[in-house]
């Protein structure tokens, strides 16, 4: 554990100082008084977790962590588990939703498989992805845990080291995933840390209609009660109802927090990962953005125990990272204002009287 | 009247055919259906007013018009008249909110002394800034109306006049507006095209504490009172509680669906221009896009009665056309879902069962 316990230990909190040298320039600026709202609050953020008054936000990426979940036996989904994988090629062919968003927000978009149960060893080879593969796919969290708690670990430290790897090319990062059925253990996580039944917590996924609803939830509750998750202890319920690339998240928003990066939390699956970096390390949630409320039920239950409001409410409920690329545009605005408007005194504009 | 009613007769419906085309584009994509939400409604809405399944959105353009207001001699602003040319010179130097997002957004920013209270004359001669000013500000409309009905048709006119100027080289226009007290005529023409009391539609505008905002319903009731605009004359509300900005509004917004080019429409204000180009030309809404919900408590009736729901909802309350320009990046990413992310047969992907 020596890894995730290192980084743990790396996460310090914002700096206050910046926040606060921040809000005195905001409050300069040629306007009513923070009358650009939420894009100010933002611009305060970003410069606490930087520790600048220019936070550096130029390089941005996505990170698209891919894996498969054995629970899909039980039928929790409407898609079937080899669009996974084919999912993945369409990413890397540039094909898919998280691409067309990123290039619109210029951020590039890097596919980590996570665990796919499909042999992805071509694209690793040829550098196209990158393999911290655990094993491929999870075990049916409805008969028992979903991976062992030494692959609970092993994929939070995969997503660290993807998060040290890129560290030095990146400003910003943003989360992603791709998993056929990870709606499912993302509910079953939300509901264990929440204590809320799993029928508030579960939605539609890629689109049930209400018997195969009343199947997903009857199937998540079924995951809590064999596997007993201990909510205390964020290991515990990530390898009991979670997945490989739900832990990748949480080692990724942690990697970011130790390095001082801000970090995109994008969907309900992310959202999922991120309480389990919460869970672990509290402070790493002052360097999560949320970037969009999702369709997804229990997104607001998990946003409500991270304390974020997300910046975008769209009916957006595809993942991928599509929001956190979204986002990612909010996020530059946010830096301009800081940086760019005048203030009153440097434009001789007249103050409120 | 002839550039006004040539304008509102050449504003046709959008294409639906296109729109039909586009939908059945976008079930096809490798998402779960309609994953994206309201960007796709977006990319429909697009398509239909372009008539294009590759909506040209490349060259943006923030239109933000300047205008002064008599009202203020009753107290209703916390900024002095002085404020709105030294925000002009801000604009115009680059400095303030509005230039920063248009920056962020790849969009330029145009301004128009549509009735300034003080000589710009110099902005114009060198070409800085658009010169259609009508007076020297508005009359107080506490006591009268603001202008003359022909003052208004020129104010619309001359809005129209801007967007078939700028037509050729814009594909997307924004609106926007400086103009110190310029929600005061804006919720009056809410309230008087609403039907609604002033205190419903009435907000602090850039700061106003609850006496100062007690007197500003009284100024906007007694301006209602005094005129008594009919609900069923646009020109005959713009004229008795409007603005020049806010008739040039008004016109950009007519002259933009007269192109079948979109218009996004900023805040507060800008969709009280867009209610006065709505009840000239009920057609004309289907060109508009709304940008974000302002906190200026009119903006909800204003958007129901224009059937808008906006995209963004940040807290924003500056105008200039900030949400405007912010908005653009949604307009670019819809039309990337339409053009580039690949459909399930492309991308060789297996649909749900």
């Amino acid at each position: 554990m020596n890894t995730l316990s290192q980084t743990i230990g790396q996460i310090t909190a914002v700096d206050a100082g910046k926040r606060a040298q921040a809000r005195k320039r905001l409050e300069q600026l040629t306007m009513p008084h923070w009358a650009l709202g939420r894009l100010m609050d933002l611009a305060l953020d970003l410069a606490g977790m930087t520790r600048s008054l220019n936070p550096p936000i130029k390089r941005k990426t996505i990170v698209t962590m891919a894996g498969d979940h054995g629970v899909v036996a039980e039928g929790i989904s409407a898609f079937p588990q080899e669009v996974t994988p084919q999912m993945v090629y369409n990413i890397v062919a540039g094909g898919a939703g998280v691409n067309a968003l990123a290039r619109q927000a210029g951020a590039q978009v890097v596919v980590v498989d996570m665990g796919v149960a499909a042999d992805l060893g071509d694209l690793a080879a040829s550098g196209k992805i990158i393999s911290k593969r655990i094993a491929a796919g999870t075990r049916n969290m409805a008969v028992g845990a979903a991976m062992s708690r030494d692959e609970a670990v092993r994929a939070i430290e995969a997503g660290i080291e993807v998060a040290l790897l890129l560290g030095p090319s990146v400003d910003v990062f943003g989360t992603g995933e791709m998993g056929i059925g990870n709606t499912t253990p993302s509910s079953a996580i939300v509901a264990a840390l929440s204590g809320c039944p799993a029928a508030d917590v579960t939605g539609r996924g890629t689109g049930l209609n209400d018997a195969q609803m009343e199947h997903k939830i009857r199937i998540i509750e079924k995951s809590i009660k064999v596997n007993q998750p201990d909510k205390s202890d964020g290991l515990d319920v990530l390898a009991k109802v979670g997945g490989f690339e739900i832990g990748g998240i949480a080692g990724l928003i942690l990697g970011a927090a130790s390095l001082q990066k801000p970090v995109v939390v994008d969907g309900f699956i992310s959202t999922a990962g991120a309480l389990i970096a919460h869970a672990l390390a509290p402070a790493s949630a002052d360097y999560m953005i949320a970037a969009h409320r999702s369709v997804e039920k229990g997104h607001r239950v998990a946003l409500d125990i991270l304390g974020k409001k997300p910046l975008i409410d769209l009916d957006l409920r595809l993942g991928e990272g599509t929001g956190a690329a979204l986002a990612m545009n909010f996020i530059e605005a946010a830096v301009r204002i800081l940086t760019e408007v005048a203030t009153f005194e440097e434009a001789m504009v007249s103050k409120s009287t």
